[in-house]
C-alpha cells in the first residue's frame, strides 16, 4: 500500500508498485491497467498522481497506451519465436495463435508471496500441514555415510532410483494401476513427466486434447512446443464426451490430457461410466491418454481412474509428491505401457539426463515406512475440517459453488470479474486464482479458485466482501 | 563370455548376450550384428551355435535379416512420431531425416557399468577422484533442522537458490564472464541449461550449427525437437569458419551450440582469433551462441570464451558440475542476456518448474568455502599426471593422437573401426566410445575417444592391443 511518510512520491510509489508487478508478471502482457479513475480511487490518491505514474510507466516502455481503451501491458522482449501454435475452442474453428496462452502470470503467481497471510490462489499445502518428523531421519539415511557417496559420486540409474520405483509399484498396485518398476519413470515433479511424455509422443502440430477449466501450465506447454490445443469442456462426470468426439472426427487429435480425480480446478472426479466412455474413443480412433493424478495422496483409494480400467494400455499415469510432502524435492515419476518404456526414458535423458537419487530415495524410505501414507491420512482429516469452514465462509461472503465442494479446491463464482478482483486483492496481500487462469482462451469470467486450507480465515473473506461489493457498484 | 558349464546353452547364452545389449541399447537400432562367421571365431563357437543364436533373435523380433547383407537390429516399436527434423553436412545438402542420431547408444552407454573395470568411453571421472570429505558437512549444513524444512516444503525460487546464483556470478566475474546473480538461471544439469536454451531461442525446422565432432546428446536433442542440425567441422583453433560463413549464407541458422574450452571429444581449445570472428559471424548474421562450458573446472582460467569477449551480449552461458563435483545431484546453470532471462526462465518452469533447492544450497556451501576451488586444483594435478601415463601407453599400443593430448579426453586414431572394436572390447568389460558417437550423420570412423583418467591401466591397453591386431588382419 502507498504511504505518505517515505522519502518516494506517491507517483514514484505507485509506478513502482505497477513495474514490479509487471517485471514479475503478476500483471500479463496483454492486461489492462486499472482506469485513471478507479486506481485513483481504489489506492486513495489523486487522479493526477495515477496520471503521473502511468506516464511514467509508458516512459520505462514497460505499459502502451491505446487511443480510447486505456494502457495496457507491453510485451517484455520482441517476440519469442513460436512453433505454428493453434487451438481450438468447442468445434473446431483455431483460435488465433499462441499468444493467449500467457500462463506465465499464474506460474509466477505460485511462487510469489504476496504477503505472509494463508494464500487463497495457492495450489499447495501450507507449510505447516505438510511439515513432519520423518522427512528429515529419511534425508539423513539418504546422506550419511557411504549413502552420500552412492548419491552424489556417479550418475543414478536412468530410470530412476530402483528403491523408489518399486515402493511406487507397489503404491500403484493398491490404486489397482498395474505397473511393474521397470515401467516407471521418476521425473523432476509431475511437470516433467507430463513434459516428457508430450515431448516423445506428439510432434509439432499435432492436435491435443485438453480439460477446460483446466491447468494452464499444461496449455502453455503445449502451446510452446508448438501444439495445436483443443480445450474440452470438463463436467462433473468427465469430459464433454459429444465434445470429444467431434473433436475426433474433425482432428484426429493425438493425445488427451487429464485429471481424473480432484480435478483442478473444479474438484470433480471421473465416473466409471465416463472412463469407459473416454477409453473406448481412445481405442477407437487411436489417441493416447496420460491421467494426471497429482491429486493422489488426498482423494480415496477407490477413486475411478482410466489407468485402472485400461490397465496402462494405451494410458500414461503421472504423478508426484507436491502436493503432499516435499514441493522442493521436485520428485514426480509416470507409469506407462511397456512398449513407451524405452522411448519415454530417452526424452528423459536428452531433457535432463537422470534425476538426483539422493532425495528419490529419501523419499522411498518415507513410503516404504508408512510415513507418507500415516502423515497422508492426517492431511486428508485435516482438509476435510478446513473445507467445512471454508465452505461456510465462503457462503456467508455470498460465493457459489459451481461444482460440490471435495478434495483441495473450490470453483466459485463471486458475480463479479475475477481477474480485476484479483489485481485488488493483491493491493491487500491476497493472491487470488481468477477464471480466466484455467481457460484456454483466457476468457473473463467471474469464477476463481479457492485453497481450501487458505480460506478459513474470516479475515480474508471479510477484505473479499468489501471489494466484491465495491467493484459491484 | 560364454561358458560351457552353466546349464544353459551356448546358443541361448550368445542370444541372451546380444538381446541384453539391444535391449539396453548398447546395439543400436540399424547396426549390423557381426557376420556369422565373425561371431563365431569372437566367441569361440561353431557358426552353427551363432545361426542358431541369430534365429532366436529373429524369432524374437529384436533383428531382420536382410538379402546379403546380414543381421541388423530392429526399431524397438513402432516408429516413433518425429518432428520434421533434418541435417545437413558440410555445404548444404540436408541429410536424410532425425533415426541416424541414435544417441541413445551413447547416453545408455554412459549409464552402463560393463564391469568394475575402469572405462575408457567413459565421459566423467572416476568415483574415488570425485569423493571428497567437504561434500558430507556441506549437505549436512542444507538439511538440519530449519535448513531442510525451507529447502523442502515450499518451492524454491524459480531462477534456482539465490546464495547458490551469488556465489556462480562471483565465480563467473573471476573467469571474466559478466553475470549478475539476475542473469543466471539453476537447471537440471548442464542438459536440462542447454535444453531450455534450445526450445526458447528455436522453433522445430529452425537450422543450428553444432560443432563435429561433438556431443551425440547434444545432435539427437535438436534433432528430437524438429531443429536442422548444421555440422561445422571443429578445428584446432575453433569452428571451420568457412563452412560457418557459408551456413549463414544458405541456411541463416539462428544458434550455434560450442564447446570452446577442452572441446568433447577433441580437447581443442579456442583461439581469441576464432573467437573474434565468430562473434563477428553472429553479429551479422544475427545468430545466437551457447557456450557449453561443461569442463570449465578442469581448465585453465585465462582460457579464451566467446561469453568474456562478448560479455553475454549474444552469447549465453552454460555449465554444470557433473565433471568435478556430484554428477548426480545434477545441478548445471546458464547465464544469459538481460533480454532473454525472462524467457528463459518461462522455459524452464514449463519444463520441470523449479529445480531442488536443497542441493543448490549444498553446492553453494561448496563453493563459497574455496573447497570445490582447491578440489579442482587436486584433480587438475592428478588429471595432469594421468594423462602423460595414457598418452604413453595408448602410443605404445600404437594409437595416434589426431588432436594434441590435454584436458579430459583423448582423440586417437585406431586404424581400425572402432564401432566393431567398441562391440568387442564390450565382451572383455570395456567400454569405449567410438568415432561414430561422435559425427552428426554417424560416420563410420577409425577414431575413438579415451578418458586419461581410466586409461592408465596396461591391462586395458594389452586387451586393447589383441583386438585390434585380431581386426586389422
Amino acid at each position: 500500500m502507498l504511504t505518505r511518510t517515505t522519502a518516494q512520491s506517491l507517483t514514484d510509489q505507485l509506478a513502482n508498485l505497477f513495474a514490479e508487478r509487471i517485471r514479475s508478471r503478476l500483471l500479463a502482457h496483454g492486461s489492462r491497467l486499472p482506469s485513471v479513475r478507479e486506481c485513483a480511487r481504489q489506492q486513495g490518491v489523486s487522479t493526477s498522481t495515477v496520471v503521473a505514474a502511468y506516464d511514467q510507466l509508458l516512459a520505462q516502455g514497460l505499459v502502451e497506451a491505446r487511443a480510447q481503451r486505456g494502457f495496457f501491458v507491453r510485451e517484455a522482449a520482441p517476440g519469442a519465436p513460436r512453433g505454428p501454435a493453434q487451438a481450438a475452442p468447442d468445434g473446431g474453428q483455431p483460435l488465433p495463435s499462441g499468444s493467449q496462452f500467457n500462463a506465465t502470470a499464474l506460474i509466477r503467481g505460485m511462487f510469489h508471496q504476496a504477503s505472509d497471510k494463508p494464500q487463497p490462489g495457492s495450489g499447495v499445502l501450507p507449510l505447516e500441514w505438510l511439515d513432519n518428523t520423518f522427512m528429515a531421519s529419511a534425508v539423513r539415511k539418504a546422506t550419511s555415510g557411504r549413502a552420500l557417496r552412492e548419491a552424489s559420486l556417479r550418475y543414478g540409474e536412468p530410470m530412476g532410483d530402483l528403491g523408489l520405483r518399486q515402493a511406487l509399484a507397489r503404491k500403484l498396485a493398491h490404486l489397482g494401476v498395474p505397473a511393474a518398476p521397470e515401467q516407471i519413470i521418476t521425473t523432476v515433479g509431475a511437470t516433467q513427466a507430463l513434459d516428457v511424455v508430450s515431448r516423445m509422443l506428439l510432434k509439432p502440430g499435432d492436435p491435443v486434447m485438453v480439460e477446460e477449466p483446466g491447468w494452464s501450465v499444461e496449455f502453455a506447454r503445449l502451446d510452446a512446443l508448438g501444439m495445436r490445443v483443443l480445450p474440452v469442456p470438463r463436467l462433473p462426470a468427465g469430459p464433454d464426451l459429444e465434445v470429444m468426439a467431434r473433436y475426433c472426427e474433425a482432428h484426429a487429435p493425438k493425445l488427451f490430457v487429464s485429471v481424473s480425480v480432484f480435478h483442478n480446478p473444479t474438484g470433480y472426479c471421473l465416473s466409471p461410466g465416463s472412463a469407459h466412455r473416454v477409453l473406448q474413443l481412445a481405442q477407437e480412433h487411436g489417441f493416447h491418454i496420460v491421467e494426471d493424478d497429482t491429486y493422489s495422496h488426498i482423494a480415496p483409494e477407490h477413486a475411478t481412474r482410466m489407468t485402472v480400467l485400461d490397465g496402462l494400455a494405451r494410458t500414461i499415469y503421472v504423478s508426484g509428491f507436491a502436493k503432499i510432502l516435499a514441493p522442493n524435492w521436485r520428485v514426480g515419476y509416470l507409469a506407462a505401457p511397456p512398449a513407451l518404456v524405452e522411448r519415454l526414458l530417452d526424452t528423459k535423458l536428452l531433457n535432463t539426463l537422470t534425476t538426483p537419487s539422493l532425495l528419490e530415495r529419501a523419499l522411498a524410505t518415507c513410503i516404504d515406512q508408512g510415513q507418507l501414507r500415516r502423515h497422508a491420512e492426517r492431511i486428508r482429516a485435516r482438509l476435510d475440517q478446513a473445507r467445512t469452514r471454508s465452505v461456510r465462509l465462503a457462503r456467508q461472503a455470498g460465493c457459489t459453488f459451481v461444482a460440490e465442494p471435495t478434495g483441495l479446491f473450490g470453483w466459485v463464482d463471486t458475480g463479479v470479474d475475477t481477474e480485476l478482483l484479483a489485481q485488488r486483492m493483491l493491493d491487500e496481500g491476497y493472491l487470488l486464482a481468477p477464471g480466466a487462469l484455467f481457460s484456454a482462451s483466457r476468457q473473463p469470467s467471474t469464477l476463481m479458485r479457492i485453497n481450501f486450507a487458505n480460506t478459513q480465515d474470516a479475515a480474508f473473506w471479510r477484505v473479499y466482501g468489501r471489494l466484491v461489493a465495491a467493484q459491484g457498484r
